[in-house]
């Protein structure tokens, strides 16, 4: 790729980025009922700066599927919805007890826990209304429902996250075959919101069946990659650097790709998942380049 | 009402209660992928022995309303699930601290905090994939989705739980004027599920625009009936007679009907919203005679 290219394709993505924040942030616009605080707490966790990943899989997986990208927005917000419900219970004192996440304390630090559990739910709602009352037809709006339901729920989100909390607390010898165990659980925590952030925009963008294959192909290697490059960095970064602690999964003894792999073998898995990724696309054509270049940024980032 | 009529009514609702039950255990059916304590969590608070009081009145919403009772389990199986959720996260230490619920200890204190705020999530993303799924055609789930989600959004269930920590955490000189918070309170919190379970039974039956509104007199009435007669089982009852801690409004000197208007006037202000409840129903005709008897039992019942 030039750096032509390259710079047109980074400004097309920060444009985008800038409509995601713009969008999410008409989603703030609650009807009267919604507590100040609790509003506050949800802004505060929903509107921080982030890398907006899922919502700018959704736009680019309707565009690589030549649908419209205005008509992805709802599910843009939603999947940013349920990311950002997850990491407010995630980092609750019960779940992984952490004090900082996109370089800012803490939503329970800042509103405390009662408050940050309660804008976590109100987040999750908040998905689903967005996705059902938008999305048109209604249909389709069913159809993306039932897909973030099931993406979101006990086999999946929820599933992922409980089995990583039961292993870090029943910590055993780690073993070759503990790669089986984490990636089944990096599958369901990370991998099945990036998945289904790719099908809501190829939903919604009418795509047909080798469409949502191939793109279930690129998400599958995506979101490993993505979560290879989080436990790299964990170990090569500073909390300054990544806008959380760092350093912290050595610290706890979890289970994570370099403690298996090493660090080495760690970076060559997920350069060649990014490889088999882009290569998924290719029956795209050049309507896929963004998300081609997405993938590469997932492993090149260094927060 | 004669004897019989009240015998073949209750024969009725308790079939429906033990249809409500089954539907509940076959959504309980996991996929692979849902670790055994969070599914172990999830069944033990969806399926213990409760009131079904919102499942019901979606199925008997539907009935008044000329629809197929079987075609609204769904949405009966999906407010149960979010009713279930909230109580769930309700109960936890950093909310309302509860260790009795349904005459069980509550989901925190049998599997802990970070199982128990999972398994809340997971029922509430479990109820929009059930609506989702399975009421036909798409369009209406979408349309039950998006009501859902606006009820246990951050205006409505989430909000209203929010604004009643928050009232507990700063508590004023109770003045007559806090009669207003405290129905907004209940209005959010209980109110907001009652209704949308009508609305839901009514919207799958096909219901014209004055059988919701007629639906939404009801539900109004019978959701502050409701609150006022659980605030005054609270001040007369036992745990045990309860299924979960009696007393506790007092000791935390809640903003509760019996702590504002006295026991008394408490009681009369519930039979007077039971007798507005039922003459909304009167344009239905005998096919509401058990939403009738439902909002008489709600002020009736001891636990």
């Amino acid at each position: 790729m030039s750096e032509g290219t390259s710079a047109a394709l980074a400004a097309y993505t920060e444009t985008l980025r800038s409509q995601i924040d713009s969008a999410l942030a008409d989603c703030c616009n609650f009807a009267p009922g919604c507590p100040p605080q609790l509003r506050e707490a949800i802004c505060y966790s929903l509107l921080a700066p982030g890398k907006r990943l899922r919502p700018m899989l959704v736009l680019l997986s309707a565009a690589a599927c030549g649908g419209d990208i205005q008509a992805a927005m709802p599910a843009a917000c939603a999947v940013e919805m349920v990311h950002t419900y997850s990491l407010i219970h995630d980092d609750l004192p019960a779940m992984d007890d952490d004090d900082l996440r996109r370089g800012r304390p803490t939503c329970h630090k800042v509103f405390g826990e009662a408050m940050a559990i309660l804008a976590g739910d109100g987040l999750l709602a908040m998905a689903f209304e967005v996705l059902a009352r938008k999305v048109r037809p209604p249909a389709l709006a069913a159809a993306c429902c039932a897909a973030l339901a099931e993406a979101a729920g006990p086999c999946q989100l929820v599933g992922g996250q409980a089995d990583d909390i039961l292993a870090e607390r029943n910590p055993q010898p780690q073993t070759a075959c503990d790669l089986a165990l984490l990636e089944s659980i990096h599958r369901r925590k990370t991998g099945a919101m990036i998945r289904v952030s790719l099908r809501l925009g190829a939903t919604i963008a009418g795509a047909g069946d080798w469409q949502l294959q191939a793109l279930e192909r690129y998400g599958q290697c995506v979101g490993l990659a993505f979560q290879i490059t989080d436990d790299l960095l964990d170990v090569r970064s500073t909390a300054a650097e990544l806008g959380k602690a760092a350093g912290k999964d050595a610290a706890r003894g979890k289970l994570t790709y370099p403690s298996l792999l090493g660090q080495q073998q760690s970076a060559e898995r997920a350069a060649a998942l990014v490889a088999e990724a882009c290569a998924a696309l290719e029956c795209f054509g050049p309507r896929a380049e963004p998300l081609s270049a997405l993938a590469r940024y997932v492993v090149s980032r260094n927060r």
